[in-house]
């Protein structure tokens, strides 16, 4: 049986940065996010007996090595629970190009995880399929539910899962990113996590994401724009800080990344609403209410350093298709 | 008596960054920093009984307004220490561009302060003249001993002035200035100072703060350069971050700073030794030993984002001329 599953990227609001736990991808910190609309990961997997071994198929082409091996490690613990020692194809695709910056992880691990769950006909509640994904993944599993979603951080593998706080049709705003260049990351994510704890500023960021993480649902809740983008625009600065002053120290910016943030400002100074996020990247995600998203389109479009604009509103989790 | 001074500019390795107390400029923490030999003030000052008021000639341009108010009222705090009513004509000249986003602020208060001083016909010690500057503006107080100086928080208005530690022929080490804009503060040093402490990360900063002044006194004793690169960066970027994360958030950064901090970071890598340090301006210093001064001078001036280059080394303080 072949299943093939769509699965969003998404943005988070209130960002993931630093492990508790690195085996088990325990987050040390709740996150809030929304899934992506024009960003999304088209997987399908097929698993077959007469197979040798796994293939992987990314974007039309076979891979092997550590991307490989990181794929057949996530299927080895879904067919640990199937109880199932079957090979699968996995054939993977990005709506998004390789070279725009944006994470792949989320999305990809999102729709392998549904995916191969059901390949392997393990009929598993939204709950475990998060838990699983984030096993792959930690932002993964914040890719399954629905909308605005929310990754409890927990206290165990079992009470750490995203769920969904309001669907994608609860509130429309958009998030337009302006890329700005590829992630010249030296250092990945996954490394990256691992020095956040050297930043002589980790401890006061983590003593602070409890409250923040309840004023922006709050905010949420309210529907308030305003406080809403605010808590996200020092969100994103307060964990880019932390990567800085980190050991060594992460620079993710680009000088393109302080151009379109200085527009940003200028648009707002000016009365047009809209606030900043920014992930593990150079690229700018600019935040704002659908009344302002042609404007303000139209300004990023027109910053020389930005290549292009990706428009996304709010989508729904992983489901098959 | 008409005296002229020539004060140069300093670049701080431990930046002032929060003030204990605001009337008194007495600073949140110690700082050290090195006179610069390309960048000063020439000032000459004449106290004449037949003046109506201070007159003020900046750069051959008579300046009243704020600008005079706050040079009139460090003449008002000289003039009653030397029991003196007359006013002064005080004529001032940066050698660098107004344009070049350089604080002017500590070499102007510096030369004002030893010039007016010895026209009122006062004979302070460095240690008073320092306080005095310090009075005027903050970093003024280190622009007035010679060389490598540290300025000692202190604790009370007598005990929080600057002194050298090493004279300017000590080490032969370079502040290549990359010019990349103008500051665009539309939020003043002195107002940022006083928005440090509303930074979620300024207590952190601070309680490090000893140590840190500790440690590079030792690089610079031991004429470390690697100790002494390492620390100014880290300083430098602690300080930006607690200056994006104060409420309203302050980027002095510029897209070109971006772009130098990647140079050197590339420097680096290809075994060129040098590291950046930024004041609250886009500018980016890039300190390094002699040797390698023409090759990294080169890499510089080639950024397109890169205006000028002003070459520095270490400067004997204040004097008169």
């Amino acid at each position: 049986m072949k299943i093939t599953v769509k699965a969003p990227a998404n943005i988070a609001f209130i960002k993931y940065w630093g492990k508790r736990n690195e085996k088990l991808r325990l987050p040390a910190n709740s996150s809030i996010s929304m899934n992506l609309s024009g960003a999304y990961t088209t997987t399908s997997v097929e698993f077959d007996s007469k197979l040798k071994s796994d293939i992987l198929i990314l974007n039309n082409k076979e891979v092997v090595g550590r991307e490989m091996e990181r794929v057949s490690k996530h299927l080895d613990l879904i067919r640990s629970i199937a109880k199932s020692k079957n090979y699968a194809q996995v054939k993977s695709t990005n709506n998004f190009p390789k070279g725009a910056g944006i994470a792949s992880s989320a999305s990809g691990f999102a729709a392998l995880t549904v995916a191969a769950a059901k390949a392997v006909n393990l009929n598993l509640s939204e709950k475990k399929l998060s838990i699983l994904a984030r096993l792959g993944s930690g932002s993964a599993c914040r890719s399954i539910p629905n909308g605005f979603v929310e990754w409890k951080m927990g206290n165990s593998s079992e009470s750490s899962y995203a769920r969904s706080l309001f669907g994608s049709e609860y509130w429309n705003i958009y998030d337009l990113i302006a890329v700005v260049g590829e992630n010249s990351k030296k250092i990945s994510s996954t490394e990256g996590h691992a020095v956040a704890e050297s930043s002589p500023f980790y401890k006061t960021r983590l003593s602070g994401m409890k409250d923040k993480v309840a004023e922006i649902k709050s905010a949420l809740k309210r529907k308030d724009f305003t406080k809403f983008g605010e808590i996200t625009e020092a969100e994103a600065i307060n964990m880019h800080t932390v990567m800085m002053t980190s050991v060594p120290p992460l620079y993710y910016l680009l000088p393109g990344t302080l151009d379109v943030i200085s527009h940003v400002l200028e648009l707002r100074e000016k009365g047009i609403e809209c606030y900043f996020t920014i992930d593990a990247g150079p690229n700018v995600h600019v935040i704002c209410k659908e009344e302002n998203k042609r404007k303000i389109q139209k300004v990023l479009s027109d910053i020389k350093s930005v290549k292009t604009v990706l428009i996304n509103r709010a989508a729904c989790g992983a489901r098959v298709i």
